[in-house]
């Protein structure tokens, strides 16, 4: 007999009939309770204004200002009771408000309307998305130096195709790492200073007949600036965009660290041991260590784009000014800026904990015939060869040394002759990784030297 | 004084550290116990067949199918207490299930693995929703067509570049949505079909030395066989992605209704009254009434295809056979499934409810010289003019009609023939909105008889 | 009997062999000819700095940077024969040097590599493209300003939900759009400023041990600096990824203006009348004009976003450094971008077109007690109701509004007193449309007032 | 001096003004003419059936009919001239076929219309496309198979989360592509008959008054009947939208394999050897080979589900019918197909010439204590121990192996027993890799004759 599967099925989930669905489609405090805090935040400074416009009067908007340090201490003391009825965070406030400091409650939403209420709630939260990102990138570049500090002069294989291509260091691969942060950070600076502007004040759409002082509340919730246009206002959801933008290309740095991380603790690879901590084990295979927290981190990028993605596809095509549409930012943006956070917190943790296996690293740099580069260079600046005659002269030395079984720099200089007889004995100071690595003093290049001039250039940008 | 808004800021948010992170994104608890009821039919399944083939005693058997079912009543019954520290629903099913009966708890994961349990787990799960989606769609489409019964003879304007271009039926255009639910209908019972295959044996990735009956376990959970390769069936989630695609076409046929029905509902057109039920009104504004559920259902194609996309990268590139990436698939799916069948429930009500303004469409069908392609058609059908010149004779018409302010059939034969002279007075015959739709008896064209014959093919379909 | 239709089937496509597939699959010729000029910009300021540096003599050079230029000429003029057999842009350009050079063209590629060359003529090319949507974006905004000064107190209906909510002025809403492009204007020169940094010099990967400045060859084209990371500078397709993104958010915004056109535009709205030149007409309805500019608009933020969702997924998870995968980002860069500035230029071109029709604007602002909101204003800003009680009163009022027939300043006064005993004379003052819109003077509110300082801080923010 | 970069920027672009710009967004010719062939079949069709209805002459029709055989061959005899002011290829073939047959030219395009025929000659395209993949996906399932025929028992390590899990069969592994690729065909092949419909006939948007029969032409061109309702028949694109779902979900398939291939062909793998043809080669590393056509078809999912992304988009929230956005549709289509069929075509190249390096899969199958599983699953299976208890001591022995430097094999029944007393010497029979991948004889494991089996049923199915 088959086991009956307990399935919420069609009749079963909408049995409650219209309203039942109406509701569930249409209230958004299960999520939007979220904004609690910017919320009872924009409202204080809604009323302080209106009073000091004469709109209301001081002592109902004393009333109403201490009155929802109350509502704030009951929400984030968890004794709050949300109603669905109540439909969202506004109203749920609002209703409580009215509890309990009664009548003027009711003067609070004068000179404003669910639309920009939301838009400045929503605003705030994803401006503290923005400062939190700028921890957390900031957490995962320290962490990510330190690596580069302690190896700066580490040598590993450098990659191009996934295939050995010339000896690099480990403080070098680290700071590409840095840069990409670096920029994310930079995107989140730019990002947030575009969209801090309040959209308070411009009421349902058309701002209103009321003396309000667009500027004080925008001052007071620390905007730059009240928004320019009240249709704008009401209407726009860049901010959240923008920030989720932002948030998939970082994804998309995190997902290629991660997807490095899991290569390198291969078996066959043994570049880094990660951290217990950041790893699941085996209770029959001790030596197995999965990296779990560098694959959930890889899939990130996929979660935060597809909110992305939903995003976008929901404003496409929308008519001016708000439309119900809008509601679907919210879970979107939460979701994305809780996964990026803790992605970048993971991230920082397992960078923090993993330790490179340098003899691995070292072995592996030294592997493949890794510094013929460095030889055709070398023919090219010393004997004046043609860049494409370098290349000949370098694979037939390599030819001889696969046939030899060793590497280029246990070449005699005979050897070396035989092949193109005015090689000197200048040309050993260049082969070996070490002198390859040392060599590559351009900008940028992975010398150790370079290597510890880009740290300090991050350390003077970091203070 | 600025407030200080409450924000889970990035120290606060992970103070607890590297071990709290860890759980935080590792954890699937919080979000896999959706899976409850598959994972326990799945185990009394497993538990069968291992005494059937001897590998377990029919006592253990028992016990574990009996203390299984004690479980699954507990979490039906909300008694249940879920444990993060335990991590995912398979761990917090067995640790309750080893409390309840003891000992012989600890046989059940004989010759499995979480990777084949949580692979059936979850297809079970996306088995349930298809079949939910086929019912929901079946809803849909009867709502349809009973607004296309009622209405096959009700003539509107028929658009294309939200132009009026020529008069078609009411019962026509809900029919156009017939047929694209009746293909959504048509992909998920193809993709149903194509996942019904049963993954549990698999064990971690290679099968099993254990003597199972993978045909046993297959067919007591209801699927047509057992998954063909144990590598595939533990990294395979194309029944995910199937799902999330078929979804997504069909949330993009929501969305394409939903934006008539704001249209629709303007002012400027008032083609259709919403219910009250799935629209907000204004207290000061009695005429008003947004069409919240309409705009919601028209953006949950961005929601649904943003998991879509979510999941298709993470599993872009993913190595065989088992990544914990994969974890992130069942957020994305529960929450466009949840999304999907709520759309079509509030849909379906807002069909079955709202009202056709008939006047207003009839008047509208009947603006625009909306019946000049009939007119052209006459000329060449009857008087056999090449289609070229039967065009420019019917705008030469139109300008005489417009110019006199007037519409075609208000046009006498004397000034039909001034512009051809072969004009007789059968052209009055195709000239009107109502002989226009009745003329276009071409197969699934809009006549009323091609409609009824339509709804006919349906209900015959439906059985 | 079936016509046959030709088809590249399968066997035939492929006929020619694996040779032929590879072919296909791996060369850039077909599309990274685009990067010519980029390609020969770089080469020359490459020349120059070896010869300053002493790595090649100055004849040499300057043979390289004439002949270089000769290619350019023959590109330019059409007369250069491409070679898939030579597979991108850079080989080809190499290869024709040397037949035009003889042997200096072998000095040009020292120190460097294809993947920095690669890499500094796509940034080169995509930082174009950055200025040159500065200008589409500049004429667009200047476009929408027209429109703006010209009606900055034409009434019109301000829309919430796709319904009349409150009247607003066509100006204000030209200028909500202007703030959108204006934002998208502020990213795309933050996004620029972020990418102007030169990866010419990074070599393969690892730099190089040659005595480059990187800092000459940065200046000479035009960047701000060298990259800081030679790995990064050869893996980072950031610069992409962010003008993909930008270029989305700007055409989900270019969506929005499309959509309002094309609702604006049909028969039931009447709102604008398009130009001929962007519509299309039908020959037997001259009264039909489909707005097909604004719908292939409307659709480009689907093309778009869509090469984005590529890009991401292609750079998702890939291993440092450069990867073969990377090829794929040129080909979506170039049809976004060609796509956006194509768009932004039909959008200025329609919205230079387009006029707006006063009266039916007029008249639809007029409609629907859309001046109820001030009602309710007057009565809580004069009479110091509560808001909830100023609501109650203005619904009563709309209700003896509605059971007569006319609007709300159609009422007499003692009809309005007998809901409502203190309401006075003055309640007129804010009743209709007019005084409605120039009572919103409120910061960025709908007042022609505030729609011309509006207007009067973009100008001064143009120059 | 820094070299001017040849840019075509915003003035120079554009300077042809509005026309130009509405040309270039306007016509589709440039991508269209793709569908000459297909839009002369349906032509053809169409006249005959004109013909044997009495539309028209019997001598006019064959007239067009041979007249498109000509323009047919002109075209793809190269010598056709398309003309971009006919805006597309419907209007570039009439033309032509007017010039060369006169009159009765003017006769085709009777009771139909635009709308209908690009409905009708896209499907026709998107049904070779899918004929097209079924030819590809089999020529790739046949080389897999070959593949997994020849090393049905290759041992090689099973992966989770890129660690050696259990030892499997290079046949197995193989085989779970086949699988994957077999549900694609599968979803071909159902995408394929639901589309199969023949929109010819729906004409503009609400059918036709002419006596047409729309069986006939469905007939003439494969189709399995004509669409049953004709306002749907010109606004659906969900044939086309399918196709990128299932070429999407396909394409992630061929990333996890091409991600494999990279893996394999790094040094530290070296599990393949891809032939020169789909590697490049590096001019002084003779070692070096970069996996090119790998990485490039990895990438490809990136390009096709960004199609599948762009078009979703395009299609949300249109209101019916027809409407000029979904002119974006077909080059979207246009460009996943070729690159399905691409990275197809090169995969089964890769495959078919790729070389396992059994030595190196084997040695690695055998490191990590591989077959602890097998050990644990003995003392359950023989000793019947609970499964957590076998586990304890197969760490222990697992513990034991390691401090010695061996493997499990490799311990003497004493050092067994001194962890377990109740061992026997037949335990040696499950340890060793190939006893473990023989004893995997569950249905779908990894056992080679379970692989046999696996491949005896796909041959059988495969005919």
């Amino acid at each position: 007999m088959t086991d009956k599967t307990a399935n919420q099925m069609w009749g079963g989930r909408f049995a409650a009939g219209p309203d039942a669905i109406m509701e569930a489609i249409n209230a958004s405090i299960g999520f939007d309770k979220r904004l609690a805090a910017q919320d009872i935040a924009g409202s204080r400074a809604h009323a302080a204004m209106l009073a000091a416009q004469g709109i209301i009067s001081d002592s109902d908007a004393e009333a109403i200002r201490e009155g929802l340090l109350t509502v704030l201490s009951e929400i984030e003391g968890g004794s709050f009771q949300f109603s669905t009825a109540l439909e969202d965070i506004h109203m749920n406030v609002e209703a409580r408000l009215k509890e309990i400091i009664g009548a003027p409650a009711g003067r609070l939403h004068t000179a404003r309307s669910r639309n920009d209420q939301v838009a400045t709630d929503f605003r705030l939260w994803v401006r503290d998305q923005f400062d939190a990102a700028e921890g957390g990138l900031l957490a995962l570049i320290r962490a990510l130096m330190s690596q580069a500090e302690a190896g700066a002069d580490w040598v590993m294989p450098g990659f191009t195709h996934l295939q050995t291509a010339q000896p690099v260091t480990w403080g070098h691969h680290m700071m590409a790492y840095v840069e990409m942060f670096g920029r994310d950070l930079s995107r989140v600076r730019d990002a947030r200073a575009r969209m801090n502007e309040s959209p308070l004040g411009a009421a349902a759409l058309a701002g209103t007949s009321f003396p309000i002082d667009r500027h004080m509340t925008a001052k007071a919730l620390g905007f730059d600036a009240p928004c320019a246009n009240s249709l704008d206002a009401v209407s726009d959801r860049d901010f959240a965009l923008e920030f989720l933008s932002v948030a998939s290309i970082s994804a998309m740095h995190l997902s290629r660290l991660a997807e490095e991380l899991v290569i390198w603790s291969s078996a066959q690879f043994r570049f880094v041991a990660l951290s217990d901590r950041f790893s699941t084990g085996s209770s029959i295979m001790p030596q197995k260590k999965n990296p779990d927290a560098a694959e959930l981190i890889r899939a990130k990028v996929g979660r935060i784009f597809g909110a992305n993605t939903a995003l976008m596809m929901v404003m496409k095509g929308l008519a001016l000014t708000y439309s119900k549409d809008m509601q679907e930012d919210k879970e979107q943006v939460f979701d994305a800026a809780d996964n990026w956070m803790l992605a970048l917190a993971a991230m920082t943790g397992m960078v923090t904990d993993m330790t490179a296996r340098r003899d691995n690293l070292a072995a592996a740099a030294g592997s493949g015939f890794s510094t013929a580069t460095d030889l055709a260079d070398w023919l090219v600046r010393v004997l004046n060869l043609p860049f494409r005659d370098a290349h000949h002269v370098t694979g037939s030395l390599v030819a001889v040394a696969e046939k030899k079984g060793c590497d280029l720099p246990d070449l005699s200089l005979a050897e070396m002759q035989a092949v193109h007889a005015d090689i000197t004995e200048d040309v050993f100071a260049v082969l070996g990784v070490e002198n390859s690595v040392n060599s590559r003093m351009s900008y940028g290049g992975t010398a150790p030297a370079q290597v510890r001039a880009q740290i300090d250039r991050w350390k003077a940008r970091l203070g």
